[in-house]
């Protein structure tokens, strides 16, 4: 049992062997890792230009100590990044930057190079508003099942009734997903601490109705689930909503009313968006489809996925505040999109629309949250 | 930009190359990891038998498709584990296992071994409390400072008020680590429901002066501080400590008053236990050193390590319901626990006293936690 001792004492030891990533005083960034013994030491992230299909990789240099080390040639433009070392040909994260986010089943580290769109994405002076996991009984999966809920600074000493965004995840990701890749905690507490967008409370629930919560916090325990098609999109969670916004009405001091709530999600969470707004025609003043699967069928024939086109026309009668929708000219689902668009454009149908540059990332997703949320609620 | 994009859409994919690690029927446990071009994997953690001062490694055979596995000789007692690869030397996480925790620098993958115990740090279906994060403004360090805070189910919905266990992290740990290592929800979640516990909020605030927050939720962004000692154990913590329970009274619906507060800690949270308790004699009813540091000496003159003796005698003399100590056999602070428990002991100041196997591990403060628990507000 000494080792054991040991080994634990060893971790007392908190000082990492290098600074990594720096971002050095003209914007451009440093990596450095200790290897000794590695032949071959890469770095991949988005900060580098794409190699036609795949990411960019670029190699470090060995120098002192086994250190290796790579200076990104030019500036990086203000943004968050992620990136992952390759030693060797097997990917591993940057020892000396212990904060990491998953993406699906990826799990890679961050930085930020500052700017005024990514300074929206730091921990900054500013009031912080509360971040709480919170878990729900749903009659309809009859289960437990586990929600991120931020509460906007101020919300456990006032007695003020706050707005609700409900905000939702892409195919693949769970109720971690929009608060660490999405920086929903900071993005909100920044904005509203400029003013721009109205204290509100964000709700992001887990849509994926086989899971009842992020690995590591189900009782599925703390291993990757090799699902080979999740059971969503077949209309299950598209019916069990009204819960999960009764579940926060009853459990949060929120204004319970339609002109009070907006839905939005990302990509199979902008479907889910599309879908649930329409079949609840009176619960969501505010839509918005960042990147949205805007299909009309689901994987089932479900009663959900039947008589869209008149749903949304019905949705449209009772003149929702506002129906957004945004995309990147690159993305994969652009066309659907279009099609969507048109539906809504040959029935006058009215929504505000946002075309970016790039496709289906994170950094677009980030984008749509700050300009979406500055016009709830107002 | 089409390489982003479709770098993005490869996250999309959430199904690993291989299930790790797999528990097996009889208790074995089957380690795997995907590595085609390495020459040696290796498996670390400590479920192995320790080699000296130094962990145990097994090491893992490869079979086909470049995927190397290995099985442990025998099976596992009950237990929650930690393990790491190492790949040609270099350590990192396992890709099939996305759940990591993090002590201090190092990240590792965890696994659990089910049996009575451990099935207390698992998520069970039972009833969740909520786990918050939450900001405070301290006037004695001058900035706002974040607090994990752990509310039981029923909290949001009930009327009632709650006694408080405040639980402090070590040297090297923040508000991250109680929650993560020390499976503090899953705990309470479970005695709570089989009626062992009675329902209590748990607050574990960061104890280091030097840190806001963890790394990547602090203003000074995600890389990994590199300190040489953290300003702590100057005094200035324990000082600032009656603003916390202040700040939870007045925001959380708590029983305020000395017989429903508790104050426990691990190694470096022992000692402000110690200190934090007897500065407030009138605070806390309940106090629990695990492996603490038990000494009366800080690293500066501050007022707070000054008549160490009297104050605790005059502590005592008010009769807290419990001063409950443990520690392992082979703990480094032994020791200075053998001098602490002498001093009561000469000046016949009742106290607790557990003494356990093995040393300074999360696997002996899990279990403190779990004893000390049951012995409150009753």
């Amino acid at each position: 049992m000494f080792g054991v001792t040991c080994q634990a004492q060893e971790n007392l030891w908190w000082k990492t062997p290098t600074v990594s990533p720096e971002i050095n005083s003209d914007k451009t960034v440093t990596f450095r890792m200790k290897a000794p013994k590695a032949i071959k030491v890469q770095v991949t992230g988005d900060f580098l230009p794409a190699n036609g299909d795949k990411p960019g990789v670029a190699e470090l240099q060995e120098k002192d100590n086994g250190i290796w080390e790579y200076t990104t040639p030019t500036p990086l433009l203000p943004e968050l990044y992620s990136y992952s070392f390759i030693v060797d040909g097997l990917k591993t994260t940057d020892p000396s930057n212990v904060y990491l986010t998953r993406d699906v089943v990826t799990t890679s580290n961050i930085f930020l190079v500052d700017g005024p769109q990514s300074n929206l994405y730091a921990v900054n002076k500013v009031p912080h508003g509360t971040v709480s996991k919170v878990w729900f009984n749903c009659k309809t999966t009859g289960n437990d099942r586990r929600l991120t809920v931020y509460t906007p600074a101020g919300y456990e000493k006032g007695k003020d009734k706050y707005p609700v965004l409900y905000l939702l995840h892409g195919m693949g990701g769970d109720e971690e997903a929009w608060i660490t890749l999405g920086r929903v905690a900071q993005i909100m507490d920044n904005l509203i601490a400029q003013g721009k967008v109205k204290p509100m409370i964000v709700v992001m629930p887990n849509g994926n109705v086989d899971q009842q919560a992020a690995a590591g916090y189900a009782p599925t325990g703390f291993i990757t689930p090799t699902i080979e098609l999740p059971h969503t999109m077949d209309g299950t969670y598209e019916t069990s909503f009204p819960e999960i916004v009764k579940f926060i009405d009853e459990t949060y001091r929120t204004n319970a009313k339609k002109s009070a709530r907006a839905i939005a999600g990302l990509s199979m969470g902008g479907f889910h968006s599309m879908h649930i707004s329409k079949e609840n025609p009176d619960m969501f003043n505010y839509v918005g489809l960042f990147s949205a699967s805007a299909r009309f069928t689901g994987r089932t024939e479900s009663p959900i996925y039947q008589n869209c086109e008149e749903k949304i026309k019905k949705q449209f009668a009772q003149k929702p505040a506002l129906y957004w929708i945004a995309i990147g000219k690159d993305d994969f689902l652009y066309k659907e999109n279009k099609s969507f668009r048109d539906f809504l454009d040959k029935n006058k149908l009215k929504y505000t629309y946002l075309e970016t540059a790039d496709g289906h990332i994170w950094r677009n997703w980030r984008t749509y949250l700050c300009e979406f949320s500055q016009l709830l609620f107002k």
